[in-house]
């Protein structure tokens, strides 16, 4: 009856926000949601799609737990640009949310004594899914002076027999990295020397806005077995939603053994799902939203990292390995040494929650001590706004 | 890597659909989903409530992953009205329809060496989610010439100090009964005197048009804890909303354990939950809703199981044990030895598909060999060819 004890961003949010006294405007560049800003809102095309299949009235029943087929068909069609395969309908199974495809996959790796390597920093959800269904963690570092590649050495020290898969999150959360396709390809060759399953979490794909440009991981489907999970949620600014998918890019079939499929398919069985409504629009969706939609979030997320990035150049005791190059957060190092009356990266954004209703993300929540993660989907005006709150705290609390 | 051997209802009604030849209109008395039918439409506020949350765009985020306020209080508001005492918002949590709040009930409750007594005839999503959570399924029997009453000397029997809840479906699927003040109150006491939770599944709540009201087990909250599971899918004719909940009906505040409390909430974390403007729709929902619609609902389902109930008492090889009182399926028993070349229920139903391209369930796929489940939320018409096909099948088919 225990619950793991891992932290979750949600709830240290919660609670930085409760700590916030009211008397300045609650600015919080803590989550990855942007809904909040109307700069950051979906096409009307896409909302319009979920509107008139909820008026026809056709979509109101069960959809099929793996999915609705012509949903399946069409992510199967939006993944498969990205590829140099076809994925078919059959390797797509549509969750609710990424969450729900995180929590399906984890769950039927599962076995008795497994264990997953997981990135450092990484996303909670996965630490904690993997403590519910008794599946062993095992951390490798992110390397922030590398553009946070990963540590593939540490991959290989960690994986055993019993090592069922490794995540890569790519665009990254919570660093704002986008790997290379160099990269990619040698995560891909490490997997297949250890024999496991990379895990590719694509929730920021596309959302690339640096000098390399974003690479699926299901390219390398045929060096190593590929399950790719997504959603509508951060590139149609509609994470509410709940639209999400777990596929399997993998040419070469190893995961379409009837073992594997028959477990997935009655997974999904008992998972609940996304609304069949919902299901009915992304035909629609990702056939028919406009370049230009896209183009305009790219433009804003390049413009408000870059707001980020150039105005924590000027506070001291905070400094940014790399630029950030893609998703809406990037992780910056906190030098404690240089601040009067500040413990740790906690202690840092609890006061800074108290004393400037600013809300950042201690870097423990995401498995990094004494760093921060700053979420940049949100408008320029209260970034900045928000940055200058910062610099004055540290200016504020500095030793000199 | 094995999946669990469960037959799912889903999984065999497939079955049945691909073997069907074609020839006759196909109708499936297989499945509780009546959407497929105009005359089980859902009301048009219910539609304008979630229409219009979505055109706002204030509800395009991530909700808290219990629920959103609004919503739990709504709900809570909303199952306090037939209850002796007041549900707070704190007590609902929101789930992705009533199945992923099966799947948190028995993920939370889960322990090592744990076991969970189930009905049967049941629902077969209860027995896949225990085998995926390591939960050892104790079935139960309901009493077919006593209204389907629970077999509580069995409950008695069953139960160990490793038990860890009893699962009631009132209004009941498969069955269509409806179970009395007197014998939930009954239910109540033995799962006091077990010391263990009842987990009440109340997705046909309401439901009910024979001679006793719904009535809920929330009533005797105070003699056992309860975790009542429901949703608007039924009452609302709306699964494919997805739109559930999982409630502590326990005024004692036997659930509200810090541990408890903690645990369930982690759990909401990794699970994906309904979407956000779906949510918000609720308080117009429930609050709205005129009863007449209701009225309409409960009218139909009464005429429909009337014309199911009577036209099967005129087969011979088919009989009922008790007039459905509620819910929108029943179970009738099959008599093979009238039949020349039918070896049981589920060659029944295969041959039944071929030559009338009517799909009914076999008794098997709930736990009930030799039985068949007939779902009467379906078009009067439809309903009426249907039975007539299976009552020239089993003339057909007769020994005589």
């Amino acid at each position: 009856m225990e619950a793991p004890t891992n932290i979750t961003i949600k709830g240290i949010l919660g609670l930085l926000t409760a700590n916030t006294d009211g008397c300045k405007k609650l600015i919080s560049l803590g989550m990855g949601d942007p809904t909040a800003y109307s700069c950051f809102r979906t096409t009307l095309s896409a909302q319009n799609a979920v509107l008139q299949a909820l008026q026809s009235a056709k979509f109101n029943g069960y959809s099929p737990t793996v999915g609705l087929p012509q949903t399946r068909k069409a992510i199967a069609g939006y993944l498969s640009t990205d590829l140099p395969y076809t994925l078919q309908p059959d390797d797509v199974y549509i969750t609710a949310g990424c969450t729900q495809a995180i929590e399906t996959t984890l769950s039927i790796l599962s076995r008795p004594g497994a264990n997953i390597l997981l990135p450092r920093p990484g996303f909670p959800i996965y630490g904690l899914c993997a403590a519910f269904r008794h599946l062993e963690p095992r951390y490798f570092d992110l390397l922030p002076q590398m553009q946070w590649e990963v540590d593939l050495k540490a991959v290989q020290d960690l994986a055993d027999q019993n090592t069922v898969a490794m995540v890569v999150i790519n665009p990254g959360n919570p660093c704002g990295n986008v790997y290379t396709y160099r990269h990619l390809q040698e995560i891909a060759e490490t997997a297949k020397r250890l024999g496991i399953v990379v895990i590719a979490d694509e929730v920021y794909g596309h959302l690339a806005f640096g000098a390399d440009p974003f690479v699926a991981m299901g390219v390398f489907g045929s060096v190593a077995p590929v399950i790719t999970l997504g959603s509508l949620s951060k590139r149609w600014l509609v994470p509410g939603w709940r639209l999400g998918w777990l596929v399997t890019s993998d040419p070469d079939g190893i995961l379409k053994s009837p073992k594997f499929v028959e477990r997935l398919k009655k997974y999904c069985d008992i998972n609940g799902g996304p609304a069949t409504f919902i299901q009915a629009a992304v035909p629609a969706i990702v056939g028919e939203t406009q370049q230009v939609f896209f183009t305009k979030t790219i433009n804003l997320l390049k413009q408000t990292s870059d707001i980020c990035y150039w105005k924590i150049k000027e506070i001291d005791c905070i400094s940014c390995p790399s630029k950030p190059q893609g998703s809406m957060a990037f992780m910056v190092k906190l030098n404690v040494s240089l601040l009067r009356d500040i413990s740790d990266d906690i202690d840092f954004c609890f006061k800074l929650a108290k004393e400037e209703s600013v809300i950042l993300l201690p870097g423990a929540a995401v498995g990094l001590k004494n760093w921060l993660r700053i979420t940049f989907a949100v408008d320029p005006s209260s970034l900045d706004e928000a940055l200058q709150r910062v610099n004055s705290f540290c200016q504020r609390h500095s030793c000199n």
